[in-house]
C-alpha cells in the first residue's frame, strides 16, 4: 500500500480509536526526504489519498491536491521537528481523551513504571520508569513548535511529546513502530487514570507479594 | 452521495458512537430550501434512503416515503430552528450519555475552557470559554421548540443547545461542520465528566507550569 | 431477511455492545406459533442460520439443527414464558455488565425517572417512573422460570426482568421493539451507574432550575 | 478456516476488544503434536497466514515464514506449559486493561463468586468461588515459565494465570473454548474494578434479598 492510501487506512483505525474526532489529530508518513502529510481541519476517517499532501522535510509543498480548499495539516512544522530531530519515519497525534487526563493528572511530566506495556517503547523494560514530558499548550498549534524541540532536547530518550490539554506526539522510525508506540502510551496514559480512579498507589499494591525493585514509586503523581 | 443516503451512512456512524440507540436522536441535511429528514422511532442504524423525507423549512411535508406508518422525526420543529435562526446547513439530535452527563454536572450552562478541542467550535479558541445553555427537557419533544429559539437567540455564539437529561442539538453551515462541530462537543462534555471523576479541578492542575491565564476557573460547577 | 438469518446478524450486534460474550446470552423470535431460538453454549457472534432450533411455544423442538451436539439455548424456557404471558414476538437476553452493575445498585427494584430514553419503553413518558423488577439468580438458568413468571405478573407494565448478578430479559410485540427497548433500558442501567460515580444525585441536580416535578427522588438507591 | 487463518481473524478479533495493541499480547492453537504461534512484536490485527510459525510441543520450530526478520512470539515457552501440563489446544495471551487493574486491586489470588459469567468456566458454577493466582512479572516474557508452571500446578482447576502488571494467560481444549474463557475471565476482572468503583462490596449488596450463601464475601479484596 503507498503511503497516501496507509494514511487514510490508518486514520480509519484511530478514529474509531477516539484519537482523531473532530477532525482533530494527524499522522505524516516519511519517504525518503519527502513527507506525506494529511490535510488540515477534514474529517479524519473519511479521508482519500488524492487530498494528500507532498512536503519536503523543510516544509516546502512539493505536491499539493487537486483541491484548492485544502491546506496541509496544522502539525506539519510540529511533524517535521520530529523528523528532524530523531529522523522519525513517521509521527502520530493524537487527541485521546487518556493522553488529555494524563496532562491534568500529571505536572511536568508523565512517569510510570512496572507495566508490561513500557516494554512497547524503544530501549525501555520493564522496571525501568517511562518519563514523557509535557510541555504547555498554545492558542496555536504552530507556536508549540519551539517547547516542542525543546523537549525532544532536553528527553533524548522519549519518543513521545505530551501537551497540556490537548493531546500527544508520538514518532517511530517507520509507521509501524510510530503506531505500535503511540497504542503502548495511550494504554498507559489510561492506565494510570484507571489506578487512580481505584485508588490503587504504589504503596497499596506492594507490600509482601511486589519483588522490592517494585516496591519503589511506580508513579509520580502531583 | 445524496443527502438521503449520506444521512443513513451518518446514522450508522452516529450508532457506533452511542448517540442514536434506541430509535433516539437524529439528523437533517439541507438541500437549499428543502431539508431531508429521518422517519421517527426507527431504528438509526438500519435505515435506508427510501424511508427519508422531504420537508420544506416551514416544515411542510414535500416528499414522503411510500411506507404509510413511517411519520417525520419529532425533532423535525427543533431542526427548522436551528435552520431558520442560525441558516443552518445541517443539524444532529444526540442522545449521548456524555451530553446528559454534562446536563447533570452543570447548572443552566455548560462552560469549559482550556482544552485543545474546543477550537473544533466555529469561532472559538483555545483560551476561550466555550459556553453551552442547556434547556429544561419537557414531556414531548415538540414543546421543545419555543425554549430552544429562546436559547438560540440568548446566545448568539452558540452551535449547540443542551436539553437536560435529554441530549444535545447540534448545527453547523452544512453537514461536515455540523457532524465535527458535534464531535467536538461530546468530547468536552466526557472530558468534563472523566476530569470530575478523577478529582482534577482547576486549581489542582494549574500552579506553576501553567500560563496564568489558565489559572482562571476552566469549568464552573454547580 | 428470514428470522434464522435475522438472529445471527442481531448477534453480531449484540455482541459488539458488549451483551453476549463468552457465548452468554441470546435472542428468540416468534414466527406464529413457532419460535427461532439460538442453541445453547456457542459463540454468539459466529452463529450461523443452519444452527438455529425452530420451537413449540410450549418447548416441543420442532426442527432441530443438523449439528447433533448442538441443543437448545437454556433461556428456552424463559423466553417462553415471556411469549406465553405478554404475546412477545422477540425476547432478547442479555448479559450487558451495565445490567448487572444495575442489580447491586439496587435492591428488588431498578427505578429511575426524568431521563428521556425513557421515553423508548412503551406506555412510558419521560415524567414516569420506570420500574424494573430484580429476581434472585440461580444455580441453573432454567430454575429462573417460576420467579420470572412471578416478576412478570407482579409487574404487569415491564417489558424487562432483571436476573441480580447475571443480565436482563427485556422483551417486545416484535424484534424490533425488544431491541429498542433493550438499547433503551441498557442505557438507562448505564445511566444509573455513571449518575452514581458522578455523585449526582436527585437532590444534587434540581434546585431552581428544574421543574418541580423533577424535584421528586428520581433515583431509588438501597 | 485453517488455523492460521484463523489465529489472525481472531487476532483481529482481539484487538477490538483492546486485548492485544501495541503488539503485546498473542495466540496460538494446537494441530496435534504441532503449535501454530503468531510471530513476536507484529501488529496483531494486520497479520497475515504466511507469517504463522509451527512448533513442535517442546518448542523446536518446525516450520518457519519466509520473512527472515521475523521469530516466534515471546509467549510460546509459556503457551507450551500450558499445553504440556493441561492439555490445552489453544492458550490465549491478553494485555487487556482490565487484567492488568484486577492484579492491582488483589494480592496473590483474583477471587469472585456469585456472578453469572462465573459459568462460562469449565467446572465452575453460580455460587463457586472463582479463583485465579496471580503471578508476579518478570523483566523478560521467557522468565515467567518457571512460576507459571508452579501456578498451574498449585491451582489444579484454573484455565487461567494472571501475570501482574502484564496480563493474563487463558487456555482451553480448543480455541473455542479458550476464547470463551478468556472472554468470561475479562469480563469478572472488569466487573471487580466496575463493582470496586461503584463502592459495592459483598456487604452493600446482600442483607435481605439476597440468598444466604451470596452473604459470603464474594470478592476477597486486599
Amino acid at each position: 500500500m503507498d503511503s497516501a492510501s496507509l494514511i487514510c487506512d490508518l486514520a480509519r483505525q484511530f478514529y474509531d480509536l477516539g484519537w482523531v474526532t473532530g477532525t482533530g489529530g494527524g499522522i505524516c508518513i516519511r519517504e525518503g526526504d519527502h513527507v506525506i502529510v494529511a490535510p488540515s481541519a477534514v474529517q479524519k476517517e473519511r479521508m482519500t489519498p488524492e487530498q494528500m499532501f507532498t512536503l519536503a522535510i523543510d516544509g516546502t509543498v512539493i505536491r499539493r491536491p487537486a483541491d484548492p480548499t485544502l491546506r496541509p495539516s496544522d502539525c506539519s512544522s510540529l511533524f517535521m521537528t520530529a523528523i528532524r530531530l530523531r529522523d522519525a519515519g513517521a509521527v502520530i497525534h493524537s487527541h485521546s481523551i487518556h493522553a488529555v487526563m494524563a496532562t491534568l493528572l500529571f505536572d511536568r511530566e508523565f512517569v510510570i513504571s512496572n507495566l508490561e506495556m513500557i516494554k512497547g517503547i524503544e530501549g525501555m523494560n520493564y522496571y525501568d520508569q517511562l518519563v514523557v514530558p509535557i510541555i504547555e499548550n498554545t492558542a496555536r498549534e504552530c507556536d508549540l513548535t519551539a517547547s516542542l524541540e525543546e523537549a525532544i532536547r532536553a528527553y533524548p530518550k522519549t519518543h513521545a511529546v505530551l501537551v497540556r490539554r490537548h493531546g500527544v506526539y508520538v514518532w517511530g522510525r517507520d509507521w509501524v513502530q510510530a503506531k505500535t508506540q503511540a497504542e503502548c502510551y495511550d494504554y498507559l496514559f489510561r492506565a494510570a487514570a484507571e489506578m487512580h480512579r481505584l485508588g490503587v498507589t504504589a504503596k497499596g499494591v506492594t507490600d509482601a507479594s511486589l519483588p522490592s525493585r517494585s516496591a519503589d514509586a511506580f508513579v509520580r503523581r502531583r
